[in-house]
């Protein structure tokens, strides 16, 4: 093992690249919602809400509010996206639940398989925005066999800033490019690239539904595969 | 289950709770430094080491030195001890290597079986002072099933400050009295408790050998049990 390459730990996006949020948020919000008498596309609601991730995001990378867990933001980017639905008397006990829908999200069928073979020869870790209780209620819902929980709650930051990637490579004691960063986003594989990780592309075309993923990358990275099974052959695991 | 109480998380002391420093690092310093020709009473020499623990990390937890990884202090304390015994020409790869040791302990018996069970009912973490690349090579060693690593590496400071018990807690989305903390020291347990933490005390009566560990508990504690087993039972995982 190793022979070819020095890689000691595998560090993985999670959400799109491990769990499909899009059929789960859009059943949830399905769940919670059509109920209390509210009706929509739900598919669509699920990207609505999605689309709020990266700007509320940014006001913490950019300083402009303080580090903090994502179920703060995912409650504030709902409540935003309830507004804009119309959808104005939802309960609050409804609002903190769905929350946690993103805890509750199901991992593409390739990936328990894929993180169990990969784990006999390599640490594991989420490198997620995720905080560490939504990323223990994630494995533990689709038996993720993890080493640690790595990712924004370490590093007290959100990707793609380099502390995240870093601090995953620091807690593992390894050089960064000692460690593989796995996603199906091509902005996160470069901002991992930047850091000195090496890099692994997995296509999610589902990701968004028939809206569709990212299906090839942009950039030259270190491996690319169809599933972490098929990264697992590639790195030799089964050689 | 979680009737009598309510309890989601379990979170532990490593170093002579979950595994046998003494034992292992005696066997460790002999076989590293004998056949350089040293010679010493090794359970001694682990001892030595060991009393040289606390010193340092006081150094971090009053401010005076920023925090760093255990390995840091571990190797500083063992150049320390080194030069008491005038074990003065130590190889500077073979300081690298046995400071290393500390990642190489063996849990008492009942602890992997111990800890998967109650991973049944809680989630389980250490909260150790101990950094993430240490806990992770000790939870491989033994096959600790660990839901996340949280301790002095995620508060950035060192038990017994209460930033660290706190941060498990909260890393958990969980409240202080949610989360047990199982130690067999009663200062770690007194510290845990003064934060709000539930306790219980595994006594370890071997830790330090001949010398003894201890054995009761001065202060009243929720549980009290000779093994995590036993702790598993009182806290009805068995029932």
């Amino acid at each position: 093992m190793h022979t070819q390459h020095d890689i000691h730990a595998i560090v993985f996006d999670v959400f799109g690249t491990l769990v499909d949020w899009h059929t789960c948020i859009a059943r949830e919000a399905q769940a919670a919602l059509l109920p209390l008498g509210y009706s929509t596309d739900w598919a669509q609601f699920a990207l609505q809400w999605r689309a709020e991730y990266q700007p509320a995001m940014e006001e913490v990378r950019a300083g402009r509010i303080p580090f903090c867990k994502l179920d703060v933001l995912h409650r504030r980017n709902l409540d935003i996206v309830l507004a804009a639905n119309r959808f104005n008397n939802v309960p609050e006990r409804t609002r903190q639940q769905l929350t946690l829908a993103w805890h509750r999200l199901d991992a593409w069928s390739d990936v328990t398989p894929g993180l169990n073979l990969l784990k006999e020869d390599y640490l594991l870790a989420p490198c997620s925005n995720g905080h560490i209780a939504l990323m223990v209620n994630l494995a533990r819902r689709n038996g993720l066999p993890w080493d640690a929980i790595l990712g924004a709650d370490l590093a007290k930051d959100y990707k793609p800033k380099p502390a995240v990637y870093l601090a995953c490579a620091d807690a593992f004691d390894l050089k960064p490019e000692q460690v593989l960063m796995v996603a199906a986003h091509s902005s996160d594989l470069q901002a991992a690239k930047n850091c000195g990780l090496k890099t692994a592309f997995i296509p999610r075309p589902a990701e968004y539904g028939p809206q569709g993923g990212e299906t090839t990358c942009p950039m030259p990275v270190d491996f690319t595969a169809n599933s972490l099974i098929e990264l697992g052959v590639q790195l030799g695991t089964m050689a």
